[in-house]
């Protein structure tokens, strides 16, 4: 750890956090120090990174000065309330919350597709959110070579994207099933039981019905695409699935796609594996996607409801590709091109 | 019983048949015998009915003389070999399987929509696939106001659809994890693990990419509401829950219909809750339509993609007002209306 990136993980004991440093132990590029942040209810605790015992330093109060990328997932309000420090002290900061998504001053970035929205002295970039870089990831080989117009999203969400709390939740409602199937499981972190139930509610009402989610979905399409004119209309629905989004998706084009021509364009689109093979049971699915980096494309189908419509099935790991792994890709690109360090 | 209507059940050890044994035992109308039919394998169980022990009778072979009403659910083969022959012999076959459905001379019936395309004398009477009444019940109410034209609709279709093997493999796939959660799950019924994954793959592919079960929902929706001109596209995807199917459906009218207006439609709607309020975490789930005998929806909102879309969340007991109450309510407006008996 001499020569290199110095990198910080703000929230690095949370869900994305851990994923983050996964990604860290992997060397995506050459990394000289790693310093890792966290409230001080969970500041003091020690982290093995690259061979090195490291201390979780309180983030309240600490000093920034000396990082040249810091990567951000412990929400919101932590984002808003030090980022701009950190960024202050010369920092390059990634933020995986939604806090500076939708300003304009800020690069909303999945690498794949808008990299060069990344200015050339970077401070704030955002990372979107999970559901809409799942569906992007497939949408936007399509938009290059026919134009996606409108799409209407129907969301199967893992609870891993609620967080440790939702995961553990999942698992005790499952025991407790098994010990005693008829009890009513007891839930906390969602309103309702989630093991044995879907939940068609992600996050809260905002807009004329639409949930937040929901309106993260078409508000970040239309800032990654840089097409105001795009709509989305998405239903978000949590599954009892550990990990991995998926996303039954149709869209209608400006010009018309062929089935042929769609898996054309997704089979050679980077980051994306195409499986589209239902008759041999090959379609994406979320227990298959969990803890890979490419998101799966399939179910492949002509729309009737539209002479310009396509239909598939899109299914990513929400915590890698939609969270960290995006993160970490901008991080890497930015020392490729000689932006950090 | 002495008075009343000689009923029959055939399939009477399968999921649905016991569903259609459970409404029997409510004396939805006079019943004056109840003869049960299955294969030579269940054939001699003994099953109690309204008091009496009645032993289940072979099928092959069985003489159909003497039943004013035979409710089917032994799957399409069965149906096809002996419903004719039921038919014959002077019953009313309400035929739960597909084998009849698409056939022009057979009534597809719905009651709360076309109750009316069961004729005088009524012979083979077909019950509709349980997603497509539950999405149908929720579709109507809004068609008969705006004229529905189109569809796109997605299924979290739950493991009670497939079977009573379906169930016990979900069920032993979770008690697996519990104990050992590493370990992959083995899978029988399914081509892949239903625990904690959703299968985006209902019945085989038949049509252009199509399932059977999403052919059956444009199929069968067309024929109940006499449209050739509807049209529906379905992703219809299995998720890990015991029962009730949920569907996500975006619908485009003739003439634009707006929220308030759907709401009033559905709400005045017989078979139909209107569970809408997300703000007060109310909203239509399987957990909750498990065992109730109405539709619920929820969830609507207008549709961005269209100046004429809805959309709506639909959850439905797919044994109950999918497959056996919805058979047993043909039966009872039968009997209402003088056609049986």
């Amino acid at each position: 750890m001499s020569i290199g990136v110095r990198v910080a993980v703000v929230g690095a004991t949370g869900a994305v956090g851990a994923e983050f440093l996964r990604l860290v132990e992997k060397k995506p590029f050459p990394i000289r120090s790693v310093r890792l942040f966290a409230s001080e209810r969970s500041a003091g605790r020690e982290i093995d990174v690259l061979g090195q015992r490291v201390r979780v330093e309180n983030l309240d109060g600490a000093d920034p000065t000396g990082i040249d990328v810091a990567f951000f997932s412990a929400g919101g309000a932590i984002s808003r309330a030090h980022a701009p420090r950190f960024v202050s002290a010369g920092a390059c900061v990634i933020d995986n919350s939604s806090a500076f998504r939708m300003d304009p001053a800020v690069p909303l970035v999945v690498p794949e597709i808008n990299l060069d929205a990344i200015p050339r002295r970077p401070g704030l970039i955002a990372n979107p959110n999970c559901s809409t870089i799942v569906l992007l990831m497939a949408l936007h080989p399509l938009h290059r070579v026919a134009r996606v117009e409108s799409v209407v999203a129907s969301t199967y969400q893992a609870v891993s994207g609620t967080g440790a709390r939702a995961i553990e939740e999942l698992e005790s409602q499952v025991r407790a099933w098994v010990e005693s199937p008829g009890e009513p499981a007891a839930s906390e972190v969602y309103p309702h039981p989630i093991a044995f139930n879907v939940i068609p509610k992600v996050q809260d009402v905002v807009d004329r019905g639409y949930t937040q989610e929901e309106m993260k979905m078409q508000n970040e399409t239309r800032k990654i695409l840089r097409d105001p004119a795009i709509t989305v209309s998405a239903t978000c629905v949590r599954v009892p699935v550990f990990r991995s989004h998926s996303i039954a998706a149709r869209i209608v084009t400006e010009r018309k796609i062929g089935v042929e021509e769609a898996r054309r364009a997704l089979a050679a689109a980077p980051g994306v594996k195409l499986v589209d093979d239902p008759a041999s049971e090959r379609y994406p699915m979320p227990l298959y996607t969990s803890g890979e980096p490419d998101i799966q494309v399939g179910r492949i189908r002509e729309d009737w409801t539209s002479d310009r419509g396509l239909l598939f099935f899109v299914a990513g790991d929400q915590l890698l590709k939609g969270a960290a792994q995006n993160g970490m890709q901008i991080a890497a690109a930015l020392v490729a091109s000689g932006r950090l360090a």
